[in-house]
């Protein structure tokens, strides 16, 4: 089975238990996230080979991400070793009225510091058949669109097909230079992905009547702005996530996606909320998945909002759901009962 | 007081920390449950006399087991010694739409290796009026439906109540092995216990329109099959729980009881879930409690209910609630605000 | 800036972890509480100057009480030294229709065997702008009323605004007591706050039409509760927390403030509650930060009830929500995205 | 069997994990102690019927405490109830250089509070062999002497064994008055124990060139001693613990027993202590059981040293050691070899 | 790089948080380990190739136990599937005079119900340059010795090397029959590796003058001891931890090689035990990785000791340490000063 | 009271539990630690004034930061905000054997990367009689020297006392170029505080015949190497620590002070080691606080070597030891009995 291959940036995180805040913990959780090894878990999980490709430090720290990833069965052997430090992020976990906050310590990480001579992408894409990156890698600093178009040219000469999440991060970079950045390595793109405010951020484009603080979603709008997108870019597969935000513990969970010139809306899930930091990576993940196996569109976009939604009701970025579970509830049973 | 005795298998029960997966713990919390000892639990905080009947190996494990039980204050006196092991299950609790998921590994457990000689039941029953087991320990190997019957005759000869739990487990036996056994046994059960589905999977009786995975109950039905239940078996009182699986964090909960020609139904309540598990034995604790109370049927059925529904919202197997803690809940207040 | 200065008690809280039941656990976090101190907390996370006032037994349980404060922000230079206690409370945490449960030992601690001659009130009051103190502490002893009387007296000597928090506590005192008492009281005072029940346990004043225990609130009752308050006692400003008990888990939660001869009420917050203890000490704390702050009438009890929103979201009984993080819920946004 | 009934007081023991300092622990580790209890407790370890005797309030925290010794096999239907709290004990563990603290809160406790009438010795007495109690107990107020006279009298009325650990407690009372009561009470006693600095701070009696700060002990000077006391108080077997406190980590632990005009002084254990509280504890109890098993001299000291010396390898203040356990580190070994 | 392949049983173990009693605990540390297993993953740590052969149900149980092989680098592929349970074992970790106790629930476990087809050695060992086993597993069942039959064989036609440890446990076969099946299987073995007392239990032979409860050990009569088994079954190195037990926290450690008509006796490491299972399985793995690297043999037994001393210094069964760790204790570093 | 300034870096310590490796923690101890903060709270647990100095970027990390100083009594007014991160160290704590490894993650913090301009060292320095700084500050970055030297400027033109603890970390820069710029530091250097290699590293400047790793100590090399120090650069008072790194588990501890031409050797403590972090930096504090205090030569470097002998057996990198605690262990009583 060919590969799929995603490059971007593994951070430590660390997080007070339960609803603590930082304030009040002497004790973190330490998991190990970031928006594309968050995919390669979840690919993994689901059965497919999948490798992981990243810089980091030659310490012990390192070593633990590594059998962290060993752990889950994400592929290691194409990381590079260099530079200075693994980024970390604190996460305060809120509910209800309480938002959530994450505090970003990824400055001078080796990934972010590194430089297009660090990667060999004809070997790294030897056994490929997907790339993914997100819009965070592409922030990271100023020479990573170089690096990411590097990675992009050679997936395109080996027929790869490319995945890219706009992922719009606001203390990375501005929108402008997203919109520069992002509008550029879009043209690379066959499957784009993205939240309700990522087309905005990162490529200027809007869809019309949606109040994200508000909670209201227009599904009629991102059908729309789909449209748009795939048709200037080119881009084939195009699917958003849609989030209503009722509150920090509460929200609801759907997505769209826009193929072969028609929309395809997936039911809505309510979700009462575990952990919903990597909802987005586990519905790129889904979505991927769901294309390799070239199963229905509307099967497609129903088995990346399934996979999402439940990696929403467990701990930590990684979807740990393997396929049955996720066809389980496709399939309509969300009901919980215990299985034993 | 004469004593309630329960007869079935105890388990430890080991379960990761919060919503943690199996995959992402490496501690578990420790607890000890089983179906009948949890209705005996259940039975001591209310304050009646109980005691717990099984077949435990001679170990340090069990020596924790013991304690654990008479630390809740029930009768360990009649336990037989013996055998290999005593049985675990593993617990990983779900959210939202996520199931929880238990692993078994009860098999060549102690009591369910045990055999006819094992019990002198003419002993066990000298002080008691009352004598309660569960479909599970029917299940748990090919002579259990011998000593069950052993039990019961011996049970029957004092004039001492039985009430039996149908509580079918489709990874123990078949349901046309079910049916044979539980069909059998029960001509010689007093009360009659059950949820949604137990009826038809060990019994083949159903109601009339009901779908439990989507989550629609329907109360005809059951009263229906309450009364086709009692007429066939000659049993006296028949009582179902009614549970509405929303998601793994939220359920409805009511019951019905038919008894003397008549059904009543519970009201409902609507559970934020904290650990749904031993919520069917916690019913069957809280109508054996309201029989003995001789308490009118709708108070008998209210009663089971508030009890199950409370126990719904501890952690572990065992319901800690006391009789005050019930007719609190019984008398409409489930408002939560603080008792000081 | 000039100090507020509350004057008090300060417990140890012992919980279980999570939602176990105080049976359950074998390991208690330990946290330190007290209602006037929860406002000094509370006001210091606002930017505010506060010192809180007490007496505590020389030892090291008291030495972390007073880093505890410390930590916090808050002065602890005019807190007094003797007698034998400090006081504990247990508390175990409720769900869905379980209540949680308070266990006090509070009895006989320093602070509640105090006398007049502990608490020199000019040097105290010398460089503040305001008192507060709650009906808890004129409830924690025969001459508490008295020591109180001498703060109010000199505070009012010097200008000081006078806030109370009616707080009445049952297992503390009769209503026939609260009411002779804070009925004397309550001329002093300036700022009166209370919840739906105190006005009618601590003075004998009751508004129209409200069940609590139901969860039905009459607002206009409450409107005319408060200005006959203020109108009796020459308050200036009335304000009431409005809590809808729904379960253990969920609560509507608003406010009322009368002042100016207008009643103000606040929008309705439905809270998926992490630790509702703390809860109207937090919402004095908002109204005594907005109150300083000359904010518009509907602007103060905006803040107050978004606050202690807020609080309720957050473990432990002290409010470490900052100005900014209420003035974000109170322009609109619980939503609770991340805020990355 | 008859029963061995302890009186005095039970305590919760509040202590942080580890070797945290109060001043770091957010979160105490609960257990329940108190010198004559601990006594009960290693007593049903060694398969003993006893029962403790205490007052408690009627509350909560209560049941836990009862629940804890029901656990553990102590009988606790003699504990009588009423009064204010139950008192609170902080421990926070030394290590090396660095001692062990205890911070007291158990002043006003019910059973410190209770008085003569609460008790009714004969009914407590009836099914009894053996009485225990400490100089703890006698120290608690000023009518435990009396309640504590009582006590004895009926005993002897009973011809029950009395036994009594001097247990001298310096922020408890004086010594002049330790001396006082203890010399009466002791009167009553034909059990009497104690560590090396007992007699002299209860009875006013010093064995020769002992010096316990510098860690040195002698032996010939504590045989003298307990001669002495024996002659002059006419009690039949005295017996010392002989600690030496090389530090917080490490100790030597020995004993020695007068009885029938002779000496008996235990081999010597080094201990690396896990938790030394409630070592003397468990040595009475140790004693006690050697005696009522009518035990050798020789092998009674070495029963009661070799119990104690587990004692300290467990955590809290229970020793859960058994009969088995204590033999086999009396017979030798004491080689910690893993047992399979 | 060629493997080692081990084979045998791994389990859950369950494990009470330090030094608890089993029935202080209500939460388990949760590892995996078992003989085999442990020597597989010291080699991985060590930079070998190593896959772990064994039999396991198909369940999450097994999900997380192939996870932790997998994180530390054991190649998982060659377990085959099937049967009941995982096997668990508790233990309770002494100190000081208390010893460590293990309480095994490993009967009926897949692979000790395994039968001679389940394995196909020739495509197991068809990359593989050592293979591995113990004693244990070879008692496990009564089909087990025809299955490691069935491996040797197949070994030794290949050239593989065959390494085994002696391993005796008392409660899986009497000596008899250890002896009998371990004097068998010990023809086809290269490297024998036993402790002081597993030649005495599995091969009937004896060293002199040594008494291992004592304390006492005879580093000549290991020596003597050694030739002699060398000599009768044709082995060509055999090597024996010495472990002098002062106590459950404070042990010598030694080891002696004797390969080649000459005696190896390295020196000797006074160790202070964080967790001194898995000791002799690591003293295993280090033997085998310095026979593999072809070190001199004094360099053999001290890599060996130096590997296993360290092992003893880490929580749970598996040795982390590093080929750099193990070398710079050989030169002689133990001095345990800070790495920063 | 005049204040006792110190300037540095403050980190996270991320710390697994007990003595987890890096890679078996899923949960790290989160402490605040740096070499002159440890000062500060050493001395504000001593009772003296004193400010901590450090440049921290603005987030909820540093807030937390503050907090904990702020809780332990260090003045937190005069650190300067901006900058990018706070760094981090993990602490994998060692055992017997097995040394303690820190990785630092402390690169392109705010204060390593802070210029001249972020301090006004006639402000900082406006109520304070004496400065302390260590060598891992000037190792810090490229300006830290010339930043160094500012602050020594203006303390010397104050009068007021300055000390600096060599502190070499071979991690942060070359011996060379720390010889280079601590030779020119130590100029203004009125105490000067290193430990064994210090004066090696920093100085290049030799004892005779002591060997660290070896565990031998010379004490008269180091009264000379003390002498040649305070003779070449004018140093008034010399202290060394001398560790004998018996094994991470056992060391031992001891001081030499050399002042007005003489030596002064402190007794010797064998130490347990609970945390052996920060033990030089508790030294320095202790010297500190001893020379305010005018105490003799003798005592002065008794109370600094007891002070951070009890230091070690506190977890994490603060001394929480008061005068009362150092005094007692000074005084002899290292016994560790009780204190009740």
């Amino acid at each position: 089975m060919k590969k799929v291959i995603t490059f971007g940036e593994i951070m430590l995180r660390l997080s007070p238990k339960g609803y603590l805040k930082l304030m009040q913990a002497d004790n973190f959780d330490v998991s190990y996230a970031g928006a594309e090894a968050n995919v390669s878990v979840s690919l993994a999980n689901f059965g497919l080979d999948t490798a992981f490709v990243t810089k980091l430090p030659k310490n012990d720290v390192t070593k633990v991400c590594l059998a962290t990833l060993r752990k889950y069965g994400v592929d290691v052997d194409k990381i590079v070793y260099g530079g200075d430090r693994i980024g970390v992020y604190y996460l305060e976990r809120g509910a209800s009225q309480r938002p959530s906050k994450v505090i970003y310590d990824r400055k001078y990480s080796s990934v972010s510091m590194s430089s297009r001579e660090d990667y060999d992408w004809d070997k790294i894409f030897e056994d490929a058949q997907w790339f993914h990156f997100t819009g965070i890698t592409a922030a990271l600093s100023d020479n990573m669109p170089e690096i990411l178009e590097d990675a992009c040219r050679a997936a395109k000469a080996k027929g790869i097909t490319i995945s890219c999440d706009l992922n719009y991060r606001k203390n990375l970079w501005s929108k402008e230079k997203a919109r520069e950045v992002m509008s550029h390595l879009v043209q690379y793109v066959d499957v784009l992905i993205g939240n309700e405010e990522d087309a905005a951020d990162s490529l200027g484009m809007y869809p019309a009547d949606s109040d994200v603080i508000a909670g209201k979603l227009n599904h009629e709008g991102y059908a729309s702005l789909a449209r748009q997108i795939s048709e200037k870019f080119g881009v084939k597969h195009v699917a958003f996530t849609l989030r209503t935000s009722y509150s920090a513990s509460d929200n609801g969970w759907a997505g769209i996606l826009y193929t072969g010139g028609k929309s395809y809306i997936s039911k809505n899930y309510n979700i009462h909320l575990v952990d919903r930091v990597g909802g987005g990576d586990s519905f790129g993940a889904g979505l991927i998945y769901a294309l390799i196996q070239q199963m229905e569109p509307q099967d497609v976009i129903e088995f990346a909002v399934a996979a999402s939604c439940l990696k929403q009701t467990i701990e930590y970025d990684f979807n740990l759901s393997t396929v049955d579970d996720v066809k389980r509830l496709m399939s309509g049973d969300g009901s919980g009962r215990v299985q034993r």
